[in-house]
């Protein structure tokens, strides 16, 4: 299992006017954590990208247990539990002060961008992957 | 079974730079077709805030089928199957001639605004769905 | 001088915890205005990407009159005053109910995106422009 | 005069299809480097709210220099040169690299929540900002 930990300030920007972050940023929050976890394994997505790879998703579920709100620190904790074959799972908990206010998880496919078709992901991530998982 | 169809037409506001609409987007496309529905029925949700109701999302599930581009005039299709009781769950279908986008579900909870916990859904709000349902 | 008017639901999605519309979204409304004027000289935007224009930002200013709600529906007025030499202005006009809420313009840089350079607008462009100027 | 700098690191959520950040996305950017400058002076947005008071935008002006692109550190630098009377005008300087990304500025008004007019900012606010100023 890999994790990585990221934290964001809750800005107007992504409330809305219960007062609350508006349910579609929590998606925004798990990319910034993607991004994070790839660049700890020493594989960031912009080299994913150069080597003409995407990694576009395929199925997000979210589980919202308690609001955010302005100015709160969350924390966003990301997840690899396996090593990916065609179709890459990340896990992500995002929680302010230990009080847990979403979980979710999303699911994204490996496309060679130039055949614009789902392949298997480059040798040297799952090298990368290998040495934590 | 109640439906909604509404239309959207996709701005660059919406896409990444992967050239497609950007994955928490459709999450705004389903609030606006559960505000369609709401108001088909006969009971937008801004007669639910002045009742001092609201329905916070507790559950979302997507899955990502094929992209919207940059000018699409893509379909939202709003479905709701069941007479709530204390959770509320909306289906979606978003599409952009005829090919299958985005389908997905949100769940809400109904919350008293003024005593902040979950509580059942109006009568009146009942009523107006069993008109269709 | 050319206008265009299109219509607009507020969302939750546009709002924060000042249960009004978010300053930046209206760049948002702006660009669809933008989007809806270019159709209706005949020249979309899709139109000036297939010939490898761009039509990128430079300059952006606003001024809030009046705050936008939930469920408002807002109507954005686009106006294109004059024939664009390298910039190309355009003014917008939002209002809810006569209300005035935001007004602005935006001017934009014609870009070959093949040479990233500024040029002049492609001549079909002012042609159908001239039909309305 | 004051200044606060903080750092974002761009995501596919602030890009659209042209391969750079939307351009409404840089009001967010200016939000967050609001609130910074606001923490640093040792007044942030929060207390304002408690006493009551909101700060909505009047007038925003931004000028777009260069382009970020997706993973790019960017520099946000707020900028207070002047002790408000009604009126409150901060400055951004947006850079990456050093190079100018986005300049503008942002002008709110002293609103008074309960009475919602413009009022005079609060005493203790212009107390703290006089230690810079």
């Amino acid at each position: 299992m890999i994790t990585s930990e990221i934290f964001y300030n809750i800005l107007y920007a992504h409330t809305d006017k219960m007062g609350v972050v508006y349910y579609s940023k929590y998606l925004e929050f798990f990319e910034a954590g993607r991004n994070d976890i790839l660049k700890k394994i020493g594989y960031p997505y912009s080299k994913l990208e150069e080597k003409n790879y995407a990694l576009p998703v395929i199925e997000v579920s979210c589980k919202y247990h308690n609001y955010a709100r302005y100015d709160d620190l969350i924390k966003i904790k990301t997840i690899i539990n396996d090593i990916p074959a065609v179709r890459f799972k990340l896990e992500y908990e995002i929680t302010c002060d230990e009080k847990k206010i979403v979980t979710g998880y999303t699911v994204h496919s490996f496309v060679n961008m130039q055949k614009i078709k789902p392949v298997k992901p480059p040798e040297d991530f799952i090298v990368c992957l290998r040495k934590f998982i």
